[in-house]
């Protein structure tokens, strides 16, 4: 035990907490980019919520977003939701 | 219209999507760096759920940590957690 009262087990404990923190604090600054980026194109007239739904189909493989595509219009149907 | 079959603004909605995706591989990154320490730290024998536990705790003010300290245990008592 050190003069501070505590050990080398401790500091690097205490070192590896505190480099999660420093990743944790510019994972939230990057989080905030985006925030600004989508106030930004709703400042344009973007929709934010559509722009995510965009984001979030882009990232899908053709294959997959075809048969989400697919799954999601049968489960409309299914149950009536929008019918003309 | 352009020859592309596309206008200015559908340019300026393609730009603001490609910096939200390059924002979010950003974040992604950094998730995994977070990750990699924390199976750096089990690699040395600490438990990550705990380190997790300690990062949450220290993010939160003095005040707020000691009022969940005490409902916690309060709760704990009160539904008989581990009660000797």
């Amino acid at each position: 035990m050190s003069e501070a009262g505590h050990n080398a087990a401790d500091d690097r404990l205490r070192l590896l907490i505190e480099r999660v923190e420093r990743l944790e604090e510019e994972k939230k600054g990057i989080a905030d980019d985006i925030r600004d980026v989508y106030m930004e194109a709703k400042a344009v007239g973007y929709d934010p919520k559509i722009m995510r739904e965009i984001v979030k189909l882009r990232k899908m493989k053709p294959d997959d977003r075809a048969e989400r595509d697919m799954l999601l219009e049968t489960y409309r149907i299914a149950i009536g939701l929008d019918l003309i």
